[in-house]
């Protein structure tokens, strides 16, 4: 875990008085993620399971479909001012016949000179894109299961412990089996790991599973979702309207607030069996 | 607060058994935020206070470095399928003489060939092309007024209290006076929106200030409170290594946990007087 905390000093004030102590921070370094040579992106993340990460974000963002649209994911050669390789910039390779990524800023959202960027274009263009729509997933989850799912999460999140400041995300199959966690500084970034495992895997797109965030739910998220077929979203915190929106759209389930033994569902509450 | 809360139905399930009843969401869109009519950014925000959010964006990013830089914002006539405007696209004119900003996914950060992206050469990049340092600024708070401002923040955040769903940004003055609050899905937005007001108030370089988020302190929001020149950080969760980093290179004082009276201190200390 090296590269996931790094050790600071620290003055703690409080009460009962001050003391310098060594303290543990979750490791923050931009990752600039390259499709055949060209820069794509620049995202702050916690370093390790990059490739993951890479997958997950192409897989996301529509530019990949499935593990056969990529041929290789390397680092490239950046070295930092001791001539050491910072491990921060990875090249994918695309198979032939993949097209080029858009890079214009509006690469996520349909926008015209008439309409401009609005929700209902936003979720339209989403919707479009999205290949493995989890609308048709007759996959069912008891309560009480979904009800755990958030505290399974809590306890296999090694690094928050030390921290205090990471994002977690897991995906779990139908009857709480808990598959895989990834833990990063940004939300959007564990989620994007944990999809880009999925599709090494070979399980996208992911039916029959719950994807579970450890905070809110934005759009980005349940975009993220239904990109790769997941056909039910948990958070432990609120949705925003668009993520609701977008989840009612998509045919997603999406509940929120899950703690406690209690939660509330936004959409296609069918598939969350009380009985 | 009309565009700030959405209602939707929701589907409660509880040990107490289930009922459907109305929730109240907070309200995400998207803005994209124009120079000279060409699209620069798009960011996902909770509406309201867009004028703020997009001088805010521009002072951090370097675009702008204070309000004599901007000679116009307004609305696009963007319009939805109804024919209203979705008051989601800004268009930034900017002052003869401003030079165009760039809009490649490197432009934050300093990449070469030999070295790619690596926390140092990004810090190096902030360092250098914030004109508003805050290394200087001899400003000192009290322990106990900046231990009692995550709540006075906390006390003023009206649409969290009916949805759950928005991260705070807010601006104090040394004495503890609340000068800000905002309110928005995205922390970078409400620290923007607050950056933003500082602008127009004519306040940046923010000297004398304590900027106070509601969640962690990541890489970002630090470099956002050095382009401002805001002298002090205070985050109710952890800050990120590389947020201590740059408030260590920069000159800022990095408060993280502020919270149930007491704190830790990552950077400069000594502009908190305990005695």
């Amino acid at each position: 875990m090296g590269r996931l905390i790094a050790r600071r000093p620290v003055l703690r004030l409080s009460p009962d008085g001050e003391r310098t102590r060594p303290d543990q921070l979750a490791v923050e370094e931009p990752l600039e993620i390259r499709v055949r040579g060209r820069a794509l992106a620049v995202t702050m993340r916690t370093p390790g399971h990059d490739v993951e990460l890479a997958h997950g974000f192409l897989l996301t963002e529509g530019v990949i479909e499935g593990v056969a649209d990529v041929r290789d994911a390397r680092y490239c050669d950046s070295l930092d001012d001791e001539g050491r390789n910072t491990y921060n910039v990875l090249d994918v390779g695309l198979a032939e016949g993949v097209p080029e990524p858009e890079t214009g800023v509006e690469r996520n959202f349909y926008t015209t000179s008439s309409c401009g960027v609005c929700g209902k274009a936003s979720l339209d263009a989403v919707r479009l894109r999205s290949k493995h729509s989890p609308a048709g997933d007759p996959v069912r989850v008891p309560v009480e299961v979904l009800a755990a799912m958030p505290d399974a999460l809590r306890r296999r999140q090694q690094v928050f412990d030390r921290t205090g400041g990471l994002h977690a995300a897991g995906l779990f199959a139908a009857d709480g089996t808990l598959l895989v966690v990834r833990e990063d500084v940004g939300r959007h970034n564990a989620v994007d790991k944990v999809l880009g495992w999925a599709l090494l895997q070979g399980r996208i797109p992911a039916l029959g599973t719950v994807l579970v965030v450890s905070g809110r739910a934005s759009f980005e998220l349940v975009q993220k979702a239904v990109m790769a077929g997941v056909p039910m979203l948990a958070a432990v915190s609120a949705p925003s309207s668009l993520a609701a929106d977008l989840a009612d759209e998509s045919g997603l389930t999406l509940a929120g607030f899950v703690r406690g033994g209690s939660m509330n569902v936004y959409t296609r509450s069918e598939r969350i069996v009380t009985r």
